[in-house]
């Protein structure tokens, strides 16, 4: 299938070598000028401009967003559905809010575009050698390029999740799920580093990814990031986020799910990336007015 | 009545001074030399050693413990208890875990000592002017030092709660409760700190004790610190604790009891001890390995 | 001062005996014909239609607005602005949304109308005797209506908190608060609950309200509860809530701040409404698939 | 080898078949007699008693115990114990509390018994085709069996953690992490659930199993228990615990470590226990009490 492949970051660039890999002929556009020449170097079609992508492909037309979720998704769909006709296929690879996705959706709808909703697992290497993907959309427009969700995934790696949102929410309870897992794995080696016991954790990841119960992909990455440094002096536990793991909480307040451990995930994530607290101070200001507790100064 | 009290920190120094205000008879002692002399300056009794104390008193003899819970109590109780005899009161107005005070009790029941458990709440303004006390042990006992528990005590202050141990099991349920609570004003202070509006948290504590929900003596004393401190500019939001509030998750797990607010209070304690933590270095670990996210780099 | 009053619930119906009190004529509306009917025979003007009560309020015109928040003050804010000219001034004594009313706030301004965001806190015997309130909205609208504020609110109980949006967004977070400190207060009789000790927690709510370190308006109510209910047999525990503590979690969320404590009482506000959950399914659906551990069959 | 197993339940019996397999020759022994003789059939010998299983054996005796921790454990230890001599080995592969296991190996040293912690790890299938196992104990007992764990566990499924207590240490840790990471793929199920669109949990399991970030062997088993029965509609969602996820909070409490999303695994299996809850019961009734809000009454 010939198709337009708007954004070359890490998971987009990789995405198109591995269509590539799968016999598909993409074309290829980025802001990033370099980005765009790396690839054209890979052997893969490239356009100077939304237009010009629009214009070398076929009727109809089926474009693959992987730009970064909110504002850029929201600009770049609106110049790229400018060119484009009844009938053509916009494909959200990115992480877009499931909200926006059913706004986009039915305004895309009234002019007759189709707009597919694809949530995209796996990381960076499995956009190159296999993602994990969740399809929500139309079904029509889904088979059109269903063969091209089934080579780009591993096998069995692909689902069409029915009603267009669909996809994206899924793949927002899964990055949710991610937190939680990730949280719980961490805690586990906290308490482990707090112990009496000397462990080697790069082993212990070993044993946990042979036959425990807690084995995992996550529980494999932890092996590999222990055997290049095996107690993590070189970094910070800093946790950022990027906004699917607080959706995920957002939505369970809305649907009045309980969801502890995920929001409790997010909430140290928060935790991490500040020194001191206010919340802290208040409490450590009412021990001292109450029971006279000494109080640590500012420096 | 005529009663001896060992320990003379806050809470004991300002105890033996309401007791005798309302008449009552002190005789003092503490390692602490010092404190001795100095209460002796305020017009009470004081002992040169436990023995001497207990010579002092007559029989049935009652002892007031105001030392720090574990350890130190033991010592004490060791101590002290080899000099009284059949009928002979202690009250351990400190804040022991209640297995500790089961396994005391049994332990004096055999020599027929008397150990009654008094949880004091208040703080030292309360140890001065009225305390709130929980009194569990014996009921003879009660009774015979009753008089004294209501004179200390501020109106309807205080609570014979019944068997042996039942006095100390609830002043650390009510210390769970008070760092539940303390973490929930914490928390919306934070918030209001985070927000897009400029508060004055002083007018904020002011209006909050006056008429609201959350009226509370925490509030009030919270008014005190930002009275004093108006951003809690001077301290750091480092969150320490003594012990009680473990005791109460640790119950609460036997028990199998819910307590999520109280468990997430003392973890957010541990949390504020720390500069940096293990577990944040896991997950940040883990988000570099699947998804090239950027980590911080140790200093 | 001479203002109307619409919404004749539970609190705008004591608040509106609460002005009488303080010397203010009310002219009192509401849907509920009945509840003008009662109103009337305390002697406070009524109004058959919003339209009638603006009509008989001199200029500039002050109308308090105590209706459920969301769809409801949606209507009658569009309703009675309809009838208002510059410099007219809205309270708005609901628990709205900070976000509703800084829409609002805007909407309003254009016409010259002000817009007053008044949280109101104390419960249904606050209104009648003296509520606690924080006040946002633009200052000369404040400085107008001061004397009606001070007047209705306990001593020291209101609070001009500045820009527009900020008493409502104060009243919220005091709400959040709310749901942790009850959460806490809770936990801490379940606790009790399932010790090995038999209190009465009617005794132990009373002995909380003198002295102790919790000491609160909250545990001074559940004192009551326990009079009227000593074991709480009567009811069920099914938590509802009506939207504040979500909003406040909510905003955490959007501030990056932890709020574990105040989300943990929302989520299990949330799952006291459910007798069973499909998480709790799924997890032991995974503990017989690993383990072979029996499952509880549905009835 | 020649080894002794006492223990013959669901772990113990397809240890025993898979040791067989791998050409050890065990001599089996339980109190339920039907198991004796059920795997006698299986061609593996057996002992009418523990006296007779230790006479069985070379030495130095290697005995594996594979019984329900705590007061089982403990009496089969001293049991089994007063049969050995210097040299013997006792493999102790239940799921005991390390603390327990600190005790006994030195009480087993005094007598110059070997006591070798090994946690387990793979549930029933794991036992009989490959465990995931992490031994603690002296290096020497751990050299003289160190093929036996080998042939035993997946390949890369063992690892030897050093001092005694370490193996049941981590073990626990990692069924501590199991708990997390079950309630965040169940909350995730909770959320789709509840959600607006209409998921196939058997499908949404599959498709994570293949390239997603959260693939893992707990999301296989979900696959396998939805496609036995796709909504769960057979169990009820009670989340029993067997200990090892409360020794780990209760360790996290110890040793100062932060870990909410374990604790609030916990706590939601302790809440899924119960129909009704008496901190329910305290919200709805100061609900109650200030806001007249209505409660749900007993039925």
């Amino acid at each position: 299938m010939k198709l337009g492949l708007i954004g070359l970051g890490k998971m987009g660039y990789n995405l198109a070598l591995n269509m590539k890999d799968k016999g598909h002929e993409v074309v290829a556009n980025d802001v990033n000028e370099e980005a765009v020449a790396r690839i054209s170097k890979e052997g893969i079609a490239t356009a100077l401009s939304v237009k010009d992508l629009v214009e070398q492909l076929p009727s109809p037309k089926v474009i693959w967003l992987m730009v970064p979720a909110g504002e850029i998704t929201e600009q770049v769909l609106e110049n790229v559905s400018g060119y484009l006709t009844e009938g053509d296929i916009i494909i959200d690879g990115g992480n877009s809010n499931y909200k926006d996705t059913l706004r986009r959706g039915k305004m895309l709808k009234e002019k007759g575009i189709y707009y597919v909703d694809c949530g995209t697992s796996g990381g960076v290497e499995g956009a190159r050698h296999g993602v994990c993907i969740m399809i929500g959309g139309e079904k029509q427009a889904f088979d059109h390029v269903e063969q091209l969700f089934k080579d780009i995934s591993v096998e069995n790696g692909y689902l069409y999740t029915g009603n267009p949102g669909s996809g994206h929410f899924l793949k927002m309870v899964h990055n949710g799920i991610e937190y939680g897992m990730m949280q719980a794995i961490a805690e586990g080696y906290e308490i482990l580093d707090k112990s009496e016991f000397d462990y080697d954790y790069k082993e212990v990841s070993r044993v946990f990814n042979n036959g425990s119960v807690v084995r995992s992909w996550l529980t494999e990455l932890l092996e590999n990031a222990f055997s290049k440094d095996p107690k993590l002096d070189a970094i910070r536990g800093v946790m950022n986020s990027s906004g699917e793991g607080k959706w995920t909480v957002e939505t369970a307040l809305e649907l009045q799910a309980s969801a502890p451990v995920i929001a409790m995930s997010l909430f140290m994530r928060f935790r991490s990336q500040e020194n001191d607290t206010f919340h802290g101070k208040v409490v450590a200001a009412l021990r001292n007015e109450f029971g006279g507790h000494a109080v640590v100064k500012s420096e």
